[in-house]
């Protein structure tokens, strides 16, 4: 078990009428001028918005707002919202949405609070050592960045899309009523679930031995996460499988299913260029196109193997074949494809009419144009990147 | 699932050395003075205290001392620590040691900020709102205290053992070394075993359904502690076992496999009467001579038994006996007491030469004197308790 730290500080209220807290809570901290950013006329429609708008006036909680988040949010808006945020001498954001509105707001904040563009933080160039506080009512259960320390922004110059992670940007507190997420699409469900999974997966497989209590953690996860997530697709409105994604969403992202191993985050390296560049790309449904790509690519290195025979059996329930592990592992990876379809996701890049003239460019802003090679079983460089993108057509 | 709230800001810093964080963390917060409260010679004779008290200078953090923190830990030194406190102008508490020195500096820390006698919290008759930070420094992996929002303490006067929940009792940061628990002793260690499942058993038998993804998480550290405590005590220097169970610890007393449900201390109620009253008695051989003792007089109940065949299943790997589910759940339960035996924890109250004469006496203190009765499948009154001690002899 290597070394790690583990914060999670983020006071989460969970259940049905969580949102109605959104003032109380906000007063509870003694803050009394917010900024609400949320995203489209979603919350409006569903009278979210009227329900929020209603507490905070409740609580005597000032607020200016600022809408029109869109998925793979852009640095125009959160520079705009920090502004807003100086000018109006905010005192923290309350995010009403999710990871898109919520990782809006983290970089609004973190440009905010140091008077500065908020790109300076997600292109590395600046650390971030202070942010205003960021509260959430989350509405879809996906990049649990209503708990985690990731923000992730893209640049419409240039279209890079780029994520920084940092103690500074857990939300101070999430307000997590599982009924707000009934009238996610089943796309946008599916592309959730695949994105839940994922923050799973990926600190899952990685080269670190001896660590079966996280192992145990992350199996169990990604079985209820698979469970819930057929039902929630079958009936959108069953409350005990919506509440099991949602909660799934924080912990597979708050750190806890990758404690005392190396976190890489290759596929969704590789998939930030991809819906970076195509911005029509969901993330999760990127991030269902490039895993079984990534996988076929690396599991019969040695290190890789016995962890995708694991997967397969404690995740997939598939029987062990000993003589020959590799079978094992590749019906692991298969049923992880199979199941990604059954719930509608895209799983080659032709399903999201990508061809393979923009694969070169993809590989090289991934290699930050000559400048990093993602650690991996097989370290990835830019032919390995092209050859995963490939195997992805 | 039900509504639930998760809160969990304890910093923690896992790993070889982290002890030596001690003091860099606490100037980290902008502490300039601490009280260092620990338990017996144990932490000098290994050199752990001139290590923290190294720390500390190093980065010019004033201290007082107070050791002689005993297990079960008693209100009058708690008192003694909170007045030294005041009297000081003390910022915050250097926990180093167990549960035990941790709940002792939690009852210190809110006595000291609140300039009271700490045991009105413990006695329910004054709720916690402010206390002081507590860190730890960990030593032995039990209680869970370093995370938990618990603090049980003994008054001598009467000899009642008492706990109360706030969050104001999580500590602000646990510096987790596992190295630091390779010379408790193996009788020490299976108590802390015990303590872990405990905490999660407690937690998992309840009567509240759909609660998947907390059931499987709960499951998973159940078994990972199961084989990590079988390698820790047959070979006590084994980091990764050690690693496991420290992590544990924290993991099965911090919320988390309790989310989503009830949770019922009803075995932690009839133990700490035990221990209270038999000061002798450490809490986690109380805790494997109550269970199987409470398990066997609830397992028959409707709503018990899909629990206990499941838990027998699913976290021993007994195969499940569908005509005769009763069947099943008892071999779990007699797993749990052959596992609790082969680690060297005592099963029966006669295995601590305690008799029968004091079980109206304990059943008695449990009642709070005929106030309470334990909520439980079977709701717990007097009569309940006296069956279920005499069931333990």
């Amino acid at each position: 078990m290597e070394q790690f730290s583990y914060y999670t500080p983020t006071k989460v209220v969970f259940g049905k009428g969580a949102e109605l807290k959104a003032g109380e809570m906000i007063r509870s901290y003694g803050f009394e001028k917010v900024l609400l950013h949320y995203g489209g006329g979603s919350i409006k429609r569903s009278g979210l918005y009227d329900k929020i708008v209603a507490s905070l006036k409740e609580n005597n909680i000032e607020f200016v707002e600022l809408g029109g988040v869109e998925p793979n949010p852009k640095i125009s808006l959160s520079r705009k919202a920090a502004q807003l945020c100086i000018d109006e001498g905010i005192e923290m954001i309350l995010a009403v949405g999710g990871g898109s509105v919520l990782d809006s707001s983290k970089s609004a904040a973190a440009g905010a609070a140091n008077h500065c563009d908020p790109w300076e933080f997600s292109s590395g160039k600046r650390v971030l050592e202070k942010s205003l506080p960021v509260g959430a009512v989350l509405t879809i259960s996906a990049a649990g960045s209503e708990m985690s320390n990731s923000c992730v922004i893209t640049n419409e110059d240039g279209w890079l899309k780029r994520g920084f992670g940092s103690d500074y940007n857990r939300p101070l507190f999430a307000l997590m009523n599982p009924e707000l997420t009934y009238t996610v699409s089943k796309y946008q469900t599916a592309c959730g679930i695949t994105d839940i999974m994922m923050h799973t997966l990926e600190r899952y497989f990685c080269q670190n031995g001896d660590v079966a209590l996280t192992d145990h953690l992350a199996e169990g996860l990604l079985r209820s996460v698979i469970d819930a997530g057929r039902i929630a697709i079958e009936n959108p409105e069953d409350y005990e499988a919506r509440a099991t994604l949602m909660w799934a969403s924080s912990l597979s992202h708050n750190g806890l299913t990758g404690c005392g191993r190396d976190y890489l985050m290759r596929c969704h390296q590789l998939e930030h260029e991809l819906s970076g560049m195509y911005d029509r790309v969901a993330h999760g449904a990127g991030l269902a196109v490039i895993f079984p790509a990534w996988a076929k690519y690396v599991y019969r290195n040695e290190k890789a193997l016995p962890r995708f025979s694991q997967y397969a059996v404690r995740v997939w329930g598939i029987e062990m074949d000993f003589e020959h592990p590799e079978r094992t592992a590749l019906a692991g990876i298969e049923a992880t494809e199979n199941y990604f379809r059954s719930i509608g996701m895209p799983v080659r890049l032709s399903e999201l009419d990508i061809d393979d003239s923009g694969i070169e460019e993809m590989a090289e802003k991934c290699t930050f144009f000559g400048k990093r090679v993602l650690k991996d079983y097989i370290p990835l460089d830019k032919k390995e990147m092209i050859d995963i993108y490939r195997l992805a057509l």
